[in-house]
């Protein structure tokens, strides 16, 4: 990096715990600046994720930052499926505050992608945490889309890790691989933080201990991490440790988590059969060094620091209590139903 | 293994330059008794992967080993498609000897795999190193043919590596993938020797020279290694190696190269769209020891000792110039055209 201006980033996600962690990891890093928050349907159904995402800056202190509703269902209007075994029914592992804070705006979340980005040609990175529905919508009602921004990042897809909701589908694709195919297809680099590192990321007991003796943030995160972390502890770990997944694609979006390996290849993603879902990027140059391929669009990155689950819970316990607003926001708090 | 009998084995395989060592290796190992080999179409033609096969086994001093001949296309009779850019246009890297050695038998490749089964119920390993056609014609005729084999081992696909056709598929199932879907949903457990190791055990050109400075066999092998180790320094490694492939696959079976590491898991063919050739198989317990599977029927081979190449070096060394026939078989052998 030669500038240490930090990086003006739109974060869409599907708030989720983990995305939770992404939002707090955007609106705290100094080496961010964060303009927009779009929600987006995913881990949780959309109204549940856009109060998240308010609900969630607001905790950072940020109340500032504009929150748009995205899309409550894939690109092409199939039903969604949700992942509330997950996230829990709050998407805040069961353990929200319930709390009601602030209103999206009026403008889409792809609206609002589209009109940061000419606010700020060439300077914008998208950050995707959650299906790539929203950014799809973007890119077919804004094509120069690609053009108007620094680039795009999204926590996504499995290069050669294996998938976690097919045999080779990572959630996030699998739930709209058309909207995914649309983005990986578009004229523009896609930096995917995949199950490759994400799976190798993980945030255990220790973390929360570490959390839950900080401030009111870190107490509130030790909190919805419970859920999580049991969730892992029974699919993916067999022992009480989790995923951090989303904060990892804004940490390399803002180039506060350098790639150890990401390698710029051909990648597409599988819309046909029983692979739908699959990014299946082209990393058959791996043995020699992966030599430069003709029309490679896809920068997937294969091997990251682990240590950066420490580096995130560094930030939070920092962050102590004068992030979070001790009263709510005035006028914006109702109970919800 | 509390038997030391060697142990039963059909070869099916598309000779080639990796098949021969294959076929070396199993006519000329204590651990095999190698009771017939089946060509298939493939790496070259079938009726050059007839006579490389024939040719091989009288040079490994075995020309009591049956070699029928099999399929000469796909199972669904669409084109073939070979590789004579990766094992010259005799399928011995343009190193041949041009001679024809003996006669395939009368019966095919999968009468031949069906009879040997039949006659040593239990005990028959099928190891198949081509396009699987030959295997899917003989479930097709025999379709208690799992049950009468001791188990079937293939060298093909991949389970976390790259493809070395597309993006996903190895050559062997990318050749034939409905065949190879046949034999993944066949009541046998399939052990498969794939990408994932053997792209990490290769031959170099300190092989070739102690093979060079072996007897006639290893000076055979070194020669045909030659334009075999410049394909693959061109297309996969930068650098003058090889894999080996094929024998990998012989040993596995023959017990000779034991997995390090070989979890039972379910999987299944790619048939459609662009990932058509893809070996899928669940990994996604990789991160908690690979927990039992319900339907669990393939046997990927995820890391065996690289160091196996110079086993196959040792063995073919030993065997000096013994078992080489100085003369051609009476009245077997013609100039080929």
């Amino acid at each position: 990096m030669t500038t240490t201006a930090p990086v003006k980033m739109v974060l869409d996600c599907d708030t989720g715990v983990d995305d939770t962690l992404a939002i707090l990891y955007a609106a705290l890093h100094p080496a961010v600046e964060l303009l927009g928050v779009g929600s987006v349907w995913g881990n949780v159904d959309l109204d549940t994720a856009t109060r998240n995402c308010l609900h969630t800056v607001h905790l950072a202190g940020r109340p500032d930052v504009p929150v748009a509703r995205g899309a409550d269902r894939p690109l092409l209007q199939t039903e969604p499926v949700f992942a509330y075994h997950v996230h829990g029914d709050d998407g805040q592992g069961n353990a929200g505050t319930g709390r009601v804070l602030g209103e999206p705006v009026a403008e889409s979340a792809a609206e609002q992608m589209i009109r940061i980005a000419r606010e700020h040609p060439g300077e914008v990175e998208v950050v995707a945490v959650g299906p790539l529905t929203n950014v799809a919508i973007a890119l077919a009602a804004c094509p120069e889309l690609p053009t108007l921004v620094r680039g795009i990042t999204i926590m996504g897809g499995a290069a050669l890790a294996p998938g976690n909701v097919t045999e080779v589908a990572e959630a996030n694709i699998w739930c709209d691989p058309d909207a995914a195919a649309a983005v990986f297809n578009a004229g523009w680099t896609v930096t995917m933080v995949g199950l490759d590192v994400t799976m190798l990321t993980t945030l255990d007991d220790g973390h929360r201990e570490r959390l839950a003796a900080g401030g009111t943030l870190g107490q509130y995160v030790a909190g919805i991490l419970d859920h999580y972390i049991g969730y892992f502890a029974a699919a993916s770990f067999g022992e009480r440790r989790s995923c951090m997944h989303d904060a990892l694609a804004v940490a390399v979006a803002a180039g506060t988590l350098v790639p150890d390996l990401a390698p710029l290849v051909r990648a597409y993603v599988s819309t046909e059969g029983r692979t739908r879902g699959q990014t299946v990027c082209d990393l058959r140059g791996m043995y020699m060094g992966f030599p430069e391929q003709e029309g490679a669009r896809c920068r997937p990155v294969l091997r990251t620091d682990p240590a950066f689950a420490d580096q995130v819970v560094d930030l939070l316990v920092a962050a102590g209590d004068a992030a979070v607003p001790v009263t709510p926001v005035a006028g914006t708090e109702e109970e919800s139903a």
